[in-house]
């Protein structure tokens, strides 16, 4: 990018504005949300830039309480490891479990994302059966071109079925909410478990994906949704660990057997 | 320490279980809770290890919301810039910006929180305006011996008051909570501003600082709610730069600035 | 991955070994190497497994030195707001600024190096100018078709040319290193400058990933390179803030400017 | 701070200057240094603002060298658990690792150069041997008023002396440098051990600390030589990672006793 270029630019922001006795998020009183809005609900605020409505707010709560917390994964280990060595900085504790959540694990979100809203543009009417099969069948041959692993289907513990994705997708159908997304992920889990000879059923990042497109959530955003909820569930895991501690053991014991001659 | 120490430990964790069929958040089946339970209170589970009653909801949520967005803050640039150099990565761009959420800014919290709970131990009855007063002297005197300014009073632009941390305090007194570190608090900032002859008023994380005690978070993991909450605005602040990007500007002007001979 | 596939690992590391009287490094006798190895010659050793000779050292050093410090950049800036709102956290606002060597800046040494590995493999006899061109041209025909920027090509204040990366080609072939990757560089950016109207000369991160190649440091972990010479380099920049600071200032005008209206 | 007083600041930095044809780095010709100058003298550069002569570059090699490669440590793990849930961010997996280097680990570099530097404050004439032992005993007393324990002594594995702490002494006084800072962390461990009754000997970062202020290093910028040096040893284990994975084994492990009944 060009000196210019850059340098042609303005610096403006609309979501949060401040005089000495006033504050606006998003153009909404802040003091009058204080007390009202939920944290759920100022999130979709934040992200769509008006509050939800009460099934945008059902639906958007579920996806995000989907995420929050999933035991003892990778993120975890890493921040309760990192407040061992840094027990002065807690913001870096969950930054350094955040960093984990990529394009292996909580960025499936994105790719799910991405596939429905590359392949389900606006269109007039619903899409029948047939059509959203051969949709699922053009996802498949692109990622199997690329010898690349399809986002949001297949889980080592939740099999045949995601309990998760298969609630999400539930109460989605239950509030009414367009389902065109849904039934592509269900689709393309159906061609891909065929193909493989094992159930591949969507699990919850591919559920997520699917209700972000849904709720209007640009899927080159949608990882975002898994990082501010597990910023929670670690924030969860480093209040454990200073309770009940084992990232001491957990580093012991790799090191030791990484150091002993076999 | 030794390596005896750590090796004699487990790893047990019991925050999140799973079985093929089943997910367990705290002891309380996830799945029930998509649908069912918001953000604001799951975060409030996952902390205190049970689900709030409706003035708890109400209090967490509040203290958490005020917490997400605070405009174009250090970390917000610092997450804008950080995308513009990989924009492969948002978790990356995220935990960024988390990582200035610390003794200056956000960190406050904690500051506030760990002057609380350390001058406010359990006590029988409640304590007089005389006793505040006195414990509030000796926090003045403390931080004063160590030339450490004061967490969670002042403010560079919400003066003489902070509107987020009079609406706070406000409603922890409408839902009748405990006021003893709320009324401390306020007793520092007012022998504060009479002591430098200006007004310092509690500001927001001062106020969260003081309500988190109030709801049992303990001092130590109290900053984690400005890193949960702040995670969101971050979000929201890279959708933003996506749609509308400033962060270009903000470098070339810099780096044209300070290579520039004067 | 299955749970199954993951429990059959070992864990095993042959970095770093420690004795209560020894400790040795990749094999050789660390406590033998402090006082006599410098610093450019044990990341070698690190990333190779053993010492280089001093071409290889000479080259070597050459690279790294060469994207240690380039002023005033996003990641230095992002640095310097983290230390405003973490003092307490030196390793936060350096892992903050190492955030932002993604792709689209230093990651592109990854981009460049990967082009050399995947268009020169393992070959008899020196390819010819001709062959060159043709794996230039299937280069541009590739990205050009997926609509991406070539790596490692153009710059926007060193033009028409490069002088860290004519540094960097003249030292490889003065030590007499097999300059096919350096060649194969040349040529990319002889023939997009042709196809563009405007010179894009191969710069410095362009002619890092071409030696990399030649220096056997696998594309995959080549961004390393300018992670650990980047990380010297905010070290640089957090202690020059400290003494003259400028990240206040940077955030004062941005936060004034988003917030006037216009 | 006050906007009044963050605006009225400039923006200035004098680490790297760029035009056209031209680079310079702490006002030297970086294109002259490509190739003649080595990456730890590069380093001395960027923080002591002139390159070293032959005694400075032999000691500031020798304690960076003794700081890369500490084995399979949390930062290690931490950063190879990173690569498995973001492989596309290799920054991303290095910064996490680094978010660790904190108080507890490599952070007492700079406790213990806080240390040296308070203690020892520009004198004339030597200190006696007497005044060493004084001063020592003084930080003892400071450090068991606060319950904290002193940085820079013991270690769990290199017990009774630390050969990478010897080794670096050893050269500072071959060298001939000051080494009263030395004396001082010498007399700390003797002290300490006494008093505990059993060996404290002076580690890796309490001698890298003492010698950080021989050689100029201001000791709230003293930790960064470990964050510097470690990253490029996190750099390696991702290599090893790749090629040799354990993380996924890890993780496997630590999950599967987590939440295994007992």
């Amino acid at each position: 990018m060009s000196r210019q270029t850059r340098d042609a630019g303005t610096i403006r922001s609309n979501l949060g504005r401040s005089t000495p006795t006033t504050v606006h998020v998003r153009g909404l009183d802040l003091i009058e949300m204080i007390g009202t809005v939920s944290l759920g609900d100022f999130a979709y605020l934040e992200l769509r830039g008006r509050l939800p409505d009460a099934r945008e707010s059902l639906m958007f709560n579920a996806i995000v309480v989907a995420l929050v917390e999933h035991g003892l994964t990778p993120s975890a280990l890493v921040s309760r490891l990192t407040a061992l060595g840094a027990p002065e900085s807690l913001q870096g504790a969950v930054a350094a479990g955040l960093l984990g959540l990529g394009n292996t694990f909580v960025g499936t979100i994105e790719g799910a994302a991405s596939i429905c809203q590359a392949s389900l543009p606006p269109h007039v009417g619903r899409r029948t059966d047939q059509e959203i099969a051969e949709l699922a069948t053009q996802v498949l041959t692109d990622y199997a071109a690329r010898r690349a692993p399809v986002p949001g289907i297949g889980h080592p513990v939740h099999t045949p079925v995601d309990p998760r994705a298969q609630k999400l997708f539930a109460l989605a159908r239950e509030q009414d909410f367009d389902d065109e997304p849904i039934r592509l992920m269900e689709e393309i889990s159906r061609q891909a478990s065929a193909a493989r000879g094992r159930i591949l059923p969507v699990n919850a990042t591919g559920a997520i994906g699917a209700i972000a497109m849904v709720l209007g959530i640009p899927a080159n955003i949608a990882r975002g949704l898994g990082v501010m909820a597990r910023a929670i569930g670690l924030v969860a895991h480093l209040l454990e660990e200073q309770q009940s501690p084992l990232a001491a053991t957990v580093w012991s014991r790799a090191e030791r057997e990484s150091t002993t001659d076999s």
